[in-house]
């Protein structure tokens, strides 16, 4: 039947992050690779007690199906998160749904927003699981490149200035930026940036999409208004997660935004997977209600810290004295973006990497040109903090043997 | 940012059933609306222990991202009850896929087969799930309409001959069927259908989507072999899911497939949204290993068989001499399709229903092209026996009134 495959199915290519993850398990293998946060970090205790207690006591909600908007007392209690967390005020349950995880989320900002000519923006390097999925709709994104202190925005607004002028500004739909501790890059857009970000968007009618994952996974410095609360639910549709702070498991996603379109959302997601588990939501409901999250994730946040230090150091006792090897320096999340020198192809690297026993993931993953074959991401969140010496020293090991070989050092 | 929506979503409109939901809960409403089960009929404290049990000693999984493909102990489990229940053999772990209940099975199918000229069938009427995402993909949808003993294969093979001698009969990707208990229709397919279908899909090289949320709801009558075990995995796609056996609340919809199928669909639910919660899947998984979930649901069977009995009865009892008026006698699953003489618009009707507390689904919720308007589909799984009687007295009023007033009766 695979002659009967779609056009984009023909086009849909494997993850390779999620295919990564089957050889993660192999024995001596120390993975830089998954974005997976450590689970015993996760309340499971709590968890435990909270989910016996609303199947017993909640079965009516917990094993029924649910709205498809998402469960009023979860949408409530993160209402109240964002306004106590991010200072966000003003938001009522129908600028909330509650989705199967941000990729799903995405999947239906995609749905409801790209048709085959639309155009919009993204970094580069670039979170695949947005592209991937903005790219089965369309295939008319522009690149905005990476920076230290966000993106280049300068580059965003002579695009849109070609676009206009080639007429096209109508087809523009929306720039998808990772405001806090990008994926894969690391870095954090800067509060100038993301004020500038809005002032572009609205001079040119332009729909922000902010994706904040990480964003409550802060290590150092202050934390930096959201796009969202600087421009508003009419300009920036802001996704957030409970992947980082609660668990991956859940596959809790939330998208906040102006009602019109999180309604259209809301139809999208009728077609889509008629609902979010009601389990999975009641039990993040209950254990908000119960539980201060933020307060729950500090030593999550200070054991992190330590392993990204960890390897930041590792990174320049290794690498600090060679020429062209250089690497972000995030101020939170889960990962590190590590540059070579041009002619390294850290997709070719990979096999030599499980043979080492060392995993990452190669640039070309954040591609949707095959470019950044020189860089690859390096997560530090799982690995123990021993794992992370070794395998910075195997890295090294890989490093050094494909450059000789390539007459690349 | 509406004017910046895709034409797909443009073109969404909200699923009534979804929206009937929320009137459901209005006190004094009698409705025999939704499809839902009836949540006393699941083994709560059982899933309540386990789910425990898992967050406490399976963390590391059910607190994680999972693999897209799915739990693998719930697939190894789910082989062997298709094995034992439905005689279905020589199935391997990618030959299944674990989704977000069966909806997101028809999101990714609509994804992997249809482009915006695929040519797909459908029954008239047709569950409005699979036709919504299908036609966001397609809308050269054709269809057959639905008998007694499932559909008109003249009309399908009739369909195909035209499609074919028109030089498009490549176009066509699928044959999308109900099996058993159709919704809304409540009618099955008969072996001798089924086998035809398989020998029509075969001659025209067409695969067939198998749905079969309902077959293990069977309430008279022997079951049939299913249209995958005739016709196996490379002419047959089958989608079941837990949600009528074990929780919709779960969200959890397998689908059955040839394996390049299932890894194109493994492909494209890694952008749609990464893996099925790994706590759900789990627990399913651990529960199928710890009881027979087939003795679990006789008693569901024995009180949904009572009231489909009791319904029909009713019916007979108000409408049995009345010219014009005649429903669907189910042999299981959750619904009766009530059909009233030309000229009734029970979509019109509705309002009057909700004003006299009787909801009901109008029959164009079930058509591509606002037809069907003279019928309605009637649930009779999760109203008390007493609402029954009362709901459909309601109705009758509903009717009488509805008629006299357009000079129908």
């Amino acid at each position: 039947m695979t002659d009967k495959f779609s056009k984009i199915a023909k086009r849909m290519k494997s993850n390779i992050i999620r295919e990564l993850l089957k050889v993660t398990g192999k024995p001596g293998m120390i993975s830089f690779g998954g974005g997976v946060p450590d689970p015993e970090t996760f309340p499971r205790h709590e968890m435990a007690e909270i989910s016996r207690e609303i199947l017993e006591n909640e079965y009516r909600y917990t094993l029924q199906y649910a709205s498809t908007e998402g469960d009023p007392i979860l949408k409530e209690e993160f209402i109240a998160l964002l306004k106590r967390e991010n200072g966000i005020e003003g938001l009522e349950l129908d600028n909330l749904l509650i989705t199967v995880g941000s990729q799903s989320a995405l999947d239906l900002v995609s749905k409801i927003f790209l048709d085959e000519d639309s155009i919009y923006f993204v970094s580069k390097p670039v979170y695949l699981g947005a592209a991937s999925t903005f790219s089965l709709r369309s295939r008319q994104y522009v690149y905005m490149n990476l920076t230290e202190d966000g993106v280049d925005l300068d580059e965003l607004e002579q695009s849109l200035e070609e676009i206009k002028t080639r007429g096209d500004i109508g087809k523009v739909k929306f720039i998808y930026v990772i405001s806090n501790f990008h994926n894969p890059g690391g870095v954090t857009i800067s509060l100038a940036k993301r004020k500038r970000l809005v002032e572009i968007a609205e001079k040119y009618d332009v729909l922000i999409v902010e994706d904040d994952p990480y964003g409550d996974l802060r290590y150092d410095g202050e934390p930096i208004d959201s796009i969202f609360k600087i421009g508003g639910k009419d300009r920036v549709l802001l996704l957030k997660t409970f992947s980082k702070i609660l668990s991956p498991g859940l596959r809790l996603g939330v998208v906040i935004g102006n009602h019109d379109v999180i309604r259209k959302m809301v139809m999208a997601k009728q077609a889509a997977d008629l609902c979010t588990p009601s389990l999975t939501q009641r039990l993040a409901a209950r254990y908000l209600q119960r539980h201060d999250i933020m307060a729950q994730i500090k030593p999550t946040i200070a054991l992190y810290k330590e392993k990204k230090d960890l390897m930041l150091a590792e990174l320049e006792k290794n690498f600090g004295d060679m020429e062209g090897f250089h690497w972000t320096r995030p101020d939170g999340g889960l990962f590190i973006w590590f540059t070579l020198p041009e002619g390294f192809n850290t997709d070719e690297m990979l096999e030599m990497g499980k043979s080492e026993n060392i995993l990452f993931v190669p640039g070309i993953a954040f591609s949707l040109d095959d470019t950044c074959k020189n860089s690859m991401r390096l997560s530090f969140c799982l690995p123990p903090k021993n794992d992370i010496v070794e395998g910075v020293r195997r890295l090294k090991k890989v490093i050094m043997e494909y450059g000789k070989e390539r007459n690349l050092l």
